[in-house]
């Protein structure tokens, strides 16, 4: 019997799970109906629709992560300051206010550092889990539009990064010179592609700096005859490599890595993270975050249990 | 008397200047009809309503520099490889068919260097017009879309370099989420805003890895109240000192530079190197370009005198 329903709410989608006492996941449902649908058509009413189609009983608690807990979202869920233990982070879910249900959403995650600010929101239950041991030093990299780097230090969130990897393939793409290069529709980059894996190792040595040889890609185009998809594939090494040397820079070369990561995208960051000589261990990013989601609703008491990932 | 007019021919503008026997400038005249124009009026139409326009002999010779020699302009002046002398790429103008006039265009250089492919069209003249030694190394820094860094050596191109920073700052404000943090219409950024000397800093400090701090601009907004002419300097310094750090770190650090800037762009940049120990001397943009087409005509025999700066 469902004891709590999950929701993974985006801002382009929502994920809902029902869960029982014990953390088992009863049913799944997907929709599009994500922060920028919700905003016009009402957080309540999508969320209702969703659950009664699934056949959710009226009372069932509801927690959430994402961009509904955002500014622009359902209600702003205030940013934890870090460090933070990721336990406490979970527990501080707030409530939402005037609801027949117990639904609360899951805080996002500030760092106030004058010199290195930064925020995020979702990631943190991704983080929560990512099955992390409770003691020892963790660095885990969460790769996407905007890829999060997280150093873990005994259960506690030290310190992050964001990493806006995904979004400067797409912007240039689409909006800089390099769109006469890359063409209309640039294929996805498959792992073991030899350009994609060149200037990987190219930016690695280079330290992050990527902003020497973009131009180069154009360049290769006029002289080397380089063909539209290669050109995708030097793009998203040059970017992915760059992000890796950069968070390496910053939180430590060398030692390991949890990717927190899925598909297509897992398998080339497997391979960037291997040839800047981490070793890598894999969590798929959908499992995470659901397993995140459960050990939220232990934290708040919304079904049994110790809650903390350990 | 006009001897020969030179035309600075670039994407979306266009300057004409009438020059006598000696290398003097006798009249000039601007127009916005550049090569996107250009390529749709005719090429030979555009330059002789300019000539006529301002009294130019029927006769007489025209030097060109700029876009109207790439393949998508009136000709396609191949690309002279580096390494070569300044003087022997001018000498190499290429001459329009089926011209009443003699009408040549400037080639662009091509860096063919397998790891680092680059190429210039319109810079090499303002190069030539810079007033370089004819002895010695020189680092010459040519701001803009896309910044051009050239490594001089006994009047010779050793070397170049594109930091495409004025795109990534263009396409960045527009296009990524910092769009939100400097809003519709960023002021330009004025020297001695402590937004951008401290972004630069940090930048320089950073050795060129700048996509570390892009998402910190967003941050600053959210956490720190940061505002967005305040947000737009910050990507300036960012952008503008990770181009100078990588740039160094490609070509060596401390020593001296030429800019070849002109405006606030060029203030800009005479701060941000200032800030990386570098001695600057500036040379005006316009100036530049205007000498070079000089040069041009003089080495392409089209009015007295020995060629080559020196």
């Amino acid at each position: 019997m469902p004891a709590v329903a999950a929701v993974d709410w985006g801002t382009t989608r929502l994920r809902v799970w029902l869960i029982d006492e014990a953390g088992n996941v009863l049913a799944e449902r997907r929709g599009d109906d994500g922060l920028i649908t919700a905003q016009a058509a009402g957080f309540s009413t999508i969320l209702e629709g969703h659950l009664v189609a699934m056949g959710a009983p009226e009372a069932m608690p509801v927690i959430i992560c994402g961009m509904a807990g955002s500014r622009q979202g359902w209600l702003e869920a205030p940013y934890v300051t870090v460090p933070a233990p990721i336990g406490a982070i979970l527990a501080g879910a707030a409530r939402i206010p005037g609801q027949r249900r117990d639904i609360r959403i899951v805080p996002g995650l500030a760092q106030r550092q004058a010199d290195a600010p930064d925020v995020m929101r979702g990631e943190e239950t991704q983080l929560a889990g990512a099955g992390l041991p409770a003691k020892g030093r963790h660095l885990v990299c969460m790769p996407g539009t905007h890829s999060k780097w997280v150093l873990v230090e005994d259960g506690a969130v030290a310190a992050f990064g964001t990493w806006p990897t995904g979004e400067l393939f797409s912007v240039l793409a689409a909006h800089s010179i390099l769109r006469h290069s890359l063409g209309e529709q640039p294929q996805p980059v498959a792992p073991g592609n030899p350009f994609f894996r060149r200037w990987c190792e190219q930016a690695l040595a280079d330290g992050g700096d990527v902003t020497s040889r973009l131009f180069s890609i154009r360049a290769a185009g006029l002289l080397q005859d380089l063909k539209p998809d290669d050109a995708a594939a030097c793009l998203s090494g040059l970017l992915i490599g760059g992000e890796i040397a950069s968070a390496s820079r910053r939180y430590g070369k060398g030692g390991s890595v949890v990717l927190v990561a899925s598909g297509a995208l897992g398998a080339l960051y497997t391979e960037a993270l291997g040839l800047a000589g981490l070793a890598v261990r894999t969590v798929d990013a959908d499992e995470a975050v659901r397993a995140g989601l459960i050990e939220a609703a232990r934290e708040n008491g919304m079904i049994a249990g110790s809650g903390v990932t350990a």
